[in-house]
């Protein structure tokens, strides 16, 4: 395996109306908690593994000691109207380039699979740990934005700033010259941990969007979970300014 | 797009004594402000996109939240008696054989348009916060030099002493092998911040050399901005000076 | 040598039920002193060298000033009712996709040799200097964990938590592709040391697994050494713990 | 130039018993040093340039404000009874793989000149700044070693124990396969600082070796300067460890 493989498990997949929903790791996990959350709740199929060198030479121990090498993957989820592709996975590319290559073949598959548009799930990192919870979004076609905002999606003008980086800001930009239409979806989050409160925040819109519905149930606890986590360290960060106002009493 | 891609947005154009000017990002970003201003300012279009996977994998997001993908790109002015080509970008290779890779093809295009002349910008970190404004330059010819002094340009022994790193000087590097005259230019800078009013000095000399005018206004304004910025910087760098001298009365 | 380069000493090999054992360096150089360790005690023949730009630019100077080209190495070592080759070497890949194409090639001489298990080595870093001596481990088949069981292997769910990465892991990984049975043996070892008792530990169960006998004085040797460097990293620790409980008092 | 390229500046050079010395920047630019001294001091003139992507995108400013780009060059001088190629270099390469590409190439030329023997130079760091002024050396033949003692090499059983890291290790490694005798001699340097007094060390060996006198004058001269700045230094760290140990009683 030197180069890229793409793994088809299923031959003559033929698809109603289908969309692609990528949600590979990144800022607070947001995106790959909501995809992994869609693939469990959801009925879904793995109809495809992708392997490269692009990813880390490292392989995830399941429960039973056995072993699987690290990889993206596409799942079909089968909804009454349409059907959703689902890609995750535990890395992106360690690579710039090794980007643009697996960007690449994710919209070969999309296009071979006749998807007509694509939703990049992320976090978008608010550097605070108290902040108002809501979902941003960039689009590579401006018609794509009144059914967004409709669904709840806020758009601010320029947001985010700092551009995208990322497969979830490639994907978009390289659907641009295959005329998918593509969207990235950010829930904010404080960037410092894993936040499936976020997830939930997408995974509302996505259920608007596409109009389905989901336990949030296992996110929800989780949710609770990280918001102890939370506490703590706001509870600490506040200590540490109160220390710093006492040095400057003394510097 | 797993290769370097030039997309031509305009064929068959015929150019008029073409140059070609390099306004990469780089220190104080002040060749990057010199080349976007020229195309703001002069009647310009553009005629090319250069997309690599040695860019970063990014988006950039405008003010409607559409994006386009991080890029290079070729902009022509058409002057009086002349053309010139504008080199603009988000940014410079993100690996060094890439800069290899990609300067290359600046000079492919350059070659085929028959330019004659480039010239690259750049900002040339003093370290300090002030220090003389002044263009600096290095040339792949020694005949560029009589009419660059006469254009303001100083020249003085082997400066800089450093050499010079990135696209502006490997384009002069590698223009040498083509027999295409190419000289950097270089605004002094102070390389903490973005400088405006550096580029102001590179614009006089391209204004002098080429016979045009610009508006310098919007680059004033943002100048005026950035020195208050050097003038808080200053000040609290003096104080830090105090504390020190303070320090080593303790010590 | 442009490309990697795989070595045969010896022409036209036969073998005997053949598995592959690979100790390379990592964690503890666990793995790395077991395979030397098999090589020096058993019979052994160096029969293949591989050499590769994906490892650094270095040589190792032997002790007659002369030297050798960093590289990795199959000995064979012929047991009674099987023949064990044995990969070693002085360093793992360099880059992220060399450590693909490496394994690939390592896995290309192990299937034109019908290799039909390979055992990977290395050392589980707890990252304490005080833990219970055992060896952990993962498969890529489940029907090989009862017989690692019964050598003395524990088995716990899930374990080890953060997967493998590198050579040992990978090697587990991509063997799957190819149907080749394959199983990581990680010794526990604290993390900060090179380590002969986790070598020990490592070699007690490949005694039992394959039925051979092996001196273990010279690794006790060294293990003795490393435990009295052990012993005083732990004195320091305790003292600095109570430098600290000093140190709240005051704070 | 997206490949490295071997430029011949001249046609046709017929060598008397060629050998190759290759001076790269390096440790103490020990090498680098001498090489450049041999290339003023006897008789030469260049015949070889190499430019690749390997190396950083950089060009040198000349004195005149005229440019080069950076490269490695091989100068030919011809003695009475030998030729002696001297590789001298801007930069050694910048990554790992680009070392095997670029030394592999260097060892084509010698193969295609009859080279047939290779002596690399470089700095031995002492890790301080008071040591015994002496020349080491490896070898890929230790039929090398007499000659090499006789003329004032210092050999040490298993030195330098680290192995020897960069072109000048890997040129040795890789010439074995070449069947070209090769050493790398080694001056004793503290590694903190350019040190033209470890060349000369290094320079009176070959002048030893091929018997040709140069002038050590100009780097004598360097020589002490830069002993003047040792000195300060170590003036500078006696005191660092008086007040280490003032702070002693203290804490």
């Amino acid at each position: 395996m030197y180069e890229t493989e793409v793994i088809r498990l299923k031959e003559d997949i033929e698809l109603k109306n289908p969309i692609l929903i990528v949600g590979l790791p990144g800022v607070g996990h947001v995106g790959k908690l909501v995809a992994e959350h869609l693939i469990e709740e959801l009925e879904s199929e793995k109809i495809i593994e992708i392997y490269s060198p692009h990813f880390p030479p490292q392989v995830i121990v399941n429960d039973d000691n056995t072993i699987r090498l690290v990889n993206n993957e596409i799942h079909l989820c089968k909804l009454e109207d349409r059907d959703i592709l689902i890609l995750v996975g535990d890395h992106q590319s360690s690579s710039t380039d090794g980007h643009y290559e697996l960007c690449g073949i994710y919209l070969d598959i999309a296009e071979s699979m006749q998807v007509n548009q694509i939703y990049t799930l992320g976090g978008f990192p608010t550097g605070q740990l108290n902040y108002k919870d809501e979902v941003i979004c960039a689009v590579n076609n401006s018609s794509m934005v009144d059914e967004l905002k409709e669904s709840g999606v806020v758009f601010k003008k320029g947001e985010p700033g700092g551009g995208i980086v990322g497969a979830s800001g490639l994907i978009l930009g390289l659907s641009h010259f295959r005329n998918i239409d593509a969207a990235c979806l950010m829930g904010k989050t404080s960037g410092y941990i894993v936040d499936p409160k976020s997830s939930q925040s997408l995974l509302k819109i996505l259920s608007a969007l596409f109009n389905f519905e989901v336990d949030l149930g296992p996110l929800e606890e989780r949710a609770k979970e990280m918001e102890k986590i939370v506490a703590k360290l706001m509870e600490k960060e506040q200590q540490k300014v109160m220390q710093e106002d006492d040095l400057t009493y003394i510097g």
